[in-house]
């Protein structure tokens, strides 16, 4: 196999472990000098590969991408844009290739979520008719935990553990000031469609240290005169409780609880604000104090509380997609295989593209409970192992000492390109 | 000196460390068996003292006690309760004596903020004026960082590392996706009258990692054209920007930006959303793309991210209570005396209470850069110190086992008494 580059590049909203697939990824082509050439990355995603805005990384020193491992965000810039059908986006798709094939491209690793996968195998596919392959590997990331096939997405147990322990946190708190201040404290996580990151929140409640939490999800509509009751009955028992809501809630009118009325780059409404408008209602339902979080960024940023297991698993998908490309693979995933839950122990599988491309994996309805403001003993069973162990990020001077990369650009071959 | 019982009650909202000082309170008066008896705590503070409810703590072991250090929240319950002078709340203030002397109290450990520090003060008199002497020792603690003499107020630092590390954090996620997305995310933090908290968000950025940052105080008037244009004038150079602002910003009108007009005991406003009022005036004056959160009670309950420089400070202030009080001292304070900065060095110092109570500490106005918009180097000085150092809780299936002390009642002696 003759030496030929890699290109790499992030896709959609970042996570605190996205680096670290891209850690896995360029140490692994490091290692295999005679079949990768250099790892190009592309700046801000898929529009650096269009706009031939290449990054060299092997101008960074091995200090540099061992730090990505402990980095959050996406180090050499993410892009919220889509491509459509070969027919719709054909000049875009066919620019891929004559930027791949410019750079000495052979390799293509795309660390998204559904998206980017469906992108990647039309990559994939384009190549191969033309007689120019390609080998494409798509990198599974997403805190939305909604790829199919794969055990869970690599970024989400570490929103899962932020949202967990902080949910904890601030119930402990409303505890304390319950008895004359703030009965009810309400935090608003991410979840459009699912409700993945909400149910995290159960967790913050265990045999050891129970706590009343309330959960709204996006599969459940929100039944304003039950969550009251709820609401009421937990706080008249415990004198307090906390309200995890997803932002994607929906009334019965099918209309998100709370709609910004803006939509972003996708087409997706962009929503926030469900957490004061969940606050008012239990004002002036039950007149009871109240507190309001929005997690926001904070939760998909959160190096500094990050699963060590969802660590470790974005390390090994970026290492895997290469040993794939090495193996000849072209139009897979590597998947995460639970082999069992308690303990948590799991290998690496593979998926084809075909399979994950446009396939949302959605929350079982077994997962939450009959009345449907908790989790079940089987989603407990699924979220656990996710959240397990601490990864902790070297500091400096009190704070996380992230690491920013020169990010230095490869000289360009071709014609502008506008998109 | 006669052995005598000693009560401890936590005050006003709680933080990451206060139940640290709690720690240093019981851990010293244990070591003390010959002068203090048991330590009483107030079941949700001062409340807990009107109303004869009384815990236990001598029924908590050593494990429970110690584990303390590393839990956040209030464990016995605080309150937000305001005794006034003597004249108007002379009632109250004679039913504290009655409790204390049917339960043979001779010491007074109060842990809050300046009004608890009034509170004390006038207990000791009475107490004294009464020829029924009460040892009363104020704790200092309060994330607002407002009380005076002491360097700092325990508290503080863990809130400023969360914040600071949170600003860090959602900087990065901002400047990967600002090329097609986010380019503005504004975070919500806490501070009615003082720009402490907001202040260190300046620190998310340094020398070795440069950051854009916006700091919104309550003591500079917003001015949204000059707001707008640093803003613009960030963007245009860095891609981004983050903005921090505080719950008090007031507009020109001197009128907080978001007010919801509902008030706490204490008759202070009580404020939330101001994120998205700045949010909005991004949107409409720039046009640019926008995320905002509300840190809330998550940025007071961080006990996973504390300031290991505060959980020691918060210790000391409860250990050395007690020293005091062993001292025969009465009225007083312990405080934190900086010796130096780089290298922070501390010594324990202590001030009378009439000094503390109701004065105010505000941040200096040279710590607030010419532009009104960020931290100076005189202030970067201060708050640096204060979040050095991590000490992590230890973990149990991937949650901080933070404990929940049984709080056994003492029986009670007295009539009722209702507040």
């Amino acid at each position: 196999m003759a030496q030929k580059n890699a290109f790499y590049a992030q896709s959609g909203g970042v996570s605190a472990v996205i680096n670290a697939s891209a850690c896995g990824v360029i140490e692994t082509a490091r290692g295999h000098a005679g079949t990768f050439g250099k790892v190009l990355a592309g700046r801000n995603g898929i529009i650096g590969a269009l706009t031939e805005d290449l990054i060299d990384t092997s101008q960074e020193s091995t200090a540099a991408i061992a730090a990505l491992r402990h980095t959050p965000s996406g180090a050499f810039g993410s892009c919220r844009y889509k491509l459509k059908s070969l027919e719709e986006s054909r000049r875009e798709y066919e620019r891929l290739l004559e930027v791949f094939q410019a750079h000495d491209i052979g390799y293509f690793f795309y660390n998204g979520g559904g998206d980017s996968a469906d992108t990647c195998l039309k990559v994939s596919q384009l190549a191969g008719s033309l007689g120019a392959p390609i080998q494409a590997i798509h990198v599974p990331k997403t805190v939305d935990n909604d790829l199919p096939i794969t055990d869970n997405c690599p970024g989400f147990g570490s929103v899962a553990k932020y949202i967990a322990v902080s949910v904890r946190e601030a119930s402990f708190d409303v505890r304390s000031m319950a008895a004359t201040s703030t009965k009810v404290f309400v935090l608003e996580v991410m979840g459009r469609h699912a409700g993945w990151i909400a149910a995290a929140g159960g967790l913050a409640s265990d045999k050891a240290t129970e706590l009343p939490i309330v959960i709204l999800f996006p599969e459940v509509t929100f039944d304003q005169e039950r969550f009251l009751a709820k609401v009421d009955s937990l706080v008249k028992k415990h004198g307090f409780c906390s309200v995890v809501v997803s932002e994607g809630v929906k009334g019965p009118d099918s209309k998100f609880l709370a709609d910004q009325g803006s939509k972003d780059a996708f087409g997706h409404a962009q929503l926030g604000g469900v957490a004061p408008v969940v606050s008012g209602i239990v004002r002036d339902g039950l007149g009871l104090k109240y507190h309001w979080g929005v997690a926001d960024y904070l939760q998909r940023a959160a190096r500094h509380i990050a699963s060590k297991t969802d660590v470790e698993q974005a390390y090994a998908v970026g290492k895997t997609a290469v040993e794939l490309a090495l193996a000849g693979r072209n139009s897979v995933m590597p998947t995460i295989v639970r082999e069992s839950s308690y303990p948590y122990r799991w290998s690496m599988g593979e998926a084809h593209l075909s399979e994950v491309a446009n396939v949302e994996k959605k929350m079982p309805r077994d997962f939450i409970s009959p009345d449907g403001f908790g989790i079940t003993a089987t989603c407990r069973e699924y979220l656990t192992p996710l959240i397990q162990g601490e990864d902790y990020p070297p500091y400096k001077d009190g704070l996380p000492d992230y690491v920013t990369l020169k990010n230095e650009p490869v000289e360009k071959k071709l014609p502008e390109f506008t998109i």
